[in-house]
């Protein structure tokens, strides 16, 4: 049997604002205490299971580059390189960002929250371009053309510049042989598995990818997926 | 006047054979308890001095890296790209790595140790390829060529890879108007000033760079350095 080409993908730990049940996608907070023992647990089962990695991929938000570091300093790979790009972010969550989420369903009803999180193509309210809490009014996504910037996003919005990032940039490193770990999120990681196994559009948003536990793809030499599972202590 | 490019270098801190008073070289120590505590103290002056940076470059030895990344935690720009390469590495010092250096001094004669640590291209003694601390047996240095893997160095060997690296990768970015971070070590940041300064062969070995105080070049638009200096709390 040829070797497998082998991809490992993670979701970042718990973050604050996880913890206080508050909408993040873009805006950048850190891992909650919970979270960074959640990284350092993936980080502990890796090498226990004796994963190492050529190369990481991360978004730009640093609750999945802590996690990611936290994995690189348990396995002793702190010197690999690491690539990140927006395209691997959480999906914007638009006007929704920072609210509370038993506030914002008691405003707009549970079953509309509902809707913006389930659904594969509804977009929740946008930001207007003077938000704060507009993407292109931070630094770190100067470099993006004024069309790539999210005023909100919907989960088919996500799937559609995350997969092109994955194509150009990941699968080059696995099928080149490279042992190749992705740090990301719910959503850009749903984007992933959605396309990898080819999930339809009604099912993946019910897919749930647990925090903090190694997800790990087996391809065969064409890249189509042979299996995957989870890694536990 | 044409705005200046500015670079700045950062020399990691204590690191746990520092404190032991062993030779390092290419032996991947962590830093001490008061290295965490020197990295913190640069990136709370960089910050306060409103510093930013659009790319950072260190080497493959994890005393530079996690110094590298509390600065980037301190300056809240964990998001920024970081290129690492061994030929930012410290000086291999071939076989004294791991020695007591007051032992050393003892068996070898304090003079022999002076002219090994003090002069610009006498080498100490070299490993053998089957000692476990050649970097060939080191899968992060199996991307090189054989002829690149040192057995020792003199601080001359250190500034003819580190230079090349600098010309070719770490000069394009600063002149295309990048603010550049290179957090380094001892020797190889020597090699730098050495090049950029035209400090000569006898001068180089006796100018020290504290560890944790960020040094700041500026250049003219040809690449000239103009000045340099510290900056402390």
């Amino acid at each position: 049997m040829a070797a497998r080409n082998k991809l490992v993908l993670l979701r970042h730990g718990e973050s604050l604002w996880n913890k206080e049940n508050r909408f993040t996608g873009w805006t950048d907070v850190d891992l909650s205490e919970k979270g960074v023992k959640e990284a350092g647990d993936a980080g502990l089962v890796l090498k226990k299971e004796g994963y190492v990695f050529d190369i990481a991929y991360t978004s730009y938000l640093k609750r999945a580059i802590r996690t990611l570091w936290i994995v690189m300093e348990e396995t002793d790979l702190m010197w690999i390189p690491v690539k990140k790009s927006w395209m691997l972010n959480e999906r914007h969550y638009g006007a929704l960002q920072g609210l509370n989420k038993a506030e914002t369903a008691k405003k707009y009803g549970d079953e509309q929250v509902f809707i913006w999180r389930r659904s594969y193509d509804v977009r929740p309210p946008s930001l207007e371009p003077d938000d704060p809490r507009y993407p292109g009014n931070d630094p770190r996504y100067g470099a993006l053309k004024k069309d790539e910037i999210p005023l909100t996003e919907s989960l088919k919005d996500t799937c559609e510049r995350a997969v092109p990032y994955w194509t150009s940039n990941i699968v080059p490193d696995i099928s080149s042989g490279k042992k190749v770990l992705v740090v990301a999120h719910g959503n850009s990681l749903r984007a992933l598995v959605k396309h990898i196994d080819g999930i339809s559009d009604d099912e993946i948003p019910k897919l749930n990818i647990p925090t903090g536990v190694p997800l790990v793809y087996e391809f065969d030499a064409e890249m189509r997926p042979v299996e995957h599972y989870y890694i536990r202590d």
